[in-house]
């Protein structure tokens, strides 16, 4: 039996934060995979997430999968639910531009690939990194770089360059056929309506941590 | 005329997405200051960011800050609001565990400086590491780290350590006093309830940016 991912077939798109939540449920159910359960219930991956089971219910609904009363969600069909919705099944290549610390951490993160995303070739300024590899993916010339994606017809690129060249670098790269770009730099991208840009912004993260800890200082006072 | 935080005075957080938001209007008013504006509205910010009018202003009401009507809201004041809400006018102290790709570039991230993050100190196994700089933070060797965290007094700590040794630098790190763990593995740390964590995780932002890609794919076809 397969499980459609209705949703995405009608190209109607689950919210957003609902896609974000998706990758920690899979995480949960990949791990009771491993520990052997055929079930799962919306409840066991609520607490463990600290969330309402009729949330988790109602997000992990657009991925087309059907839970069984009193059973719960058959794990092995969940994940592939999941994953197809989130086209975690399918590859994707991709370039990065700016092989620096954050690119060159990014080119080791193995959670990636294992969701398919296939980085084909780095750029960077630094003559000296032309002709490397990083963690198995071969560095370039920021001159190479139009011709290169051009030549390999990747559409995807993550810029993880500093911010002063990010907007010229995101001009090449569109003018190139890129048509979506992760964007790990500070910069909001200026780009043509039918390019995607997914900000990348640690400072959200550093936001919610310092009111978090505003918060506990004030109780310990 | 001050505007006080209201809501952190009286312990009542805003909603986890209205903190996440903060940051990104704090950009674009920074961004009017620097223009010379003296004024800002709503509507502006709302436009910049692809957002609803009114959820803007519900989101920058929770740091006090008051608009006039016509004219929107003070540059100055309301960036003192929201640096104020966030606690970003303050200095915080942090150690960062796991000197890597990733930990460097997080001690070169401007960004955090300039809102009070001040990191005093980075632990990593590496032996060749211990005793030299990394964007003028001092690294020492894992067996120092207890000791350098009690000394330094430091309640929080940035763990960009291999998945595998999560937990147990997590545990080390709480028995030396840290109250606050921000986890960028891929492990649901298990701490204790008087510690806070939070956890980046770049699979969401992925997430999001596989599903925006797919529809883009399938209104090419």
């Amino acid at each position: 039996m397969r499980y459609t991912p209705i949703l995405m077939a009608q190209h109607k798109p689950a919210s957003l934060p609902t896609v974000k939540r998706l990758p920690s449920y899979l995480h949960i159910v990949e791990a009771a995979l491993r520990e052997g359960k055929e079930y799962i219930s919306g409840t066991v991956i609520a607490d463990e997430l600290e969330l309402e089971p009729i949330q988790v219910r109602k997000d992990l609904a657009v991925t087309g999968i059907v839970g069984t009363p009193r059973r719960g969600f058959p794990v092995r069909e969940l994940i592939q639910c999941i994953n197809s919705f989130l086209r975690w099944n399918q590859q994707t290549d991709a370039v990065l531009v700016g092989a620096g610390n954050l690119g060159t951490a990014l080119l080791g993160y193995g959670e990636f690939q294992k969701h398919g995303l296939n980085i084909v070739a780095a750029f960077d300024p630094a003559k000296q990194k032309a002709g490397t590899h990083m963690n198995g993916v071969r560095v370039y010339s920021l001159h190479q770089m139009q011709d290169r994606v051009q030549a390999l017809g990747v559409r995807l690129a993550i810029l993880t360059v500093p911010g002063e060249h990010a907007q010229v670098v995101s001009d090449l790269l569109i003018q190139s056929g890129i048509q979506a770009i992760w964007n790990f730099t500070n910069v909001k991208l200026k780009v043509p309506p039918h390019v995607i840009v997914q900000k990348e912004d640690l400072s959200s993260g550093y936001a919610v941590l310092s009111v978090k800890v505003g918060l506990q200082n004030a109780q310990d006072t």
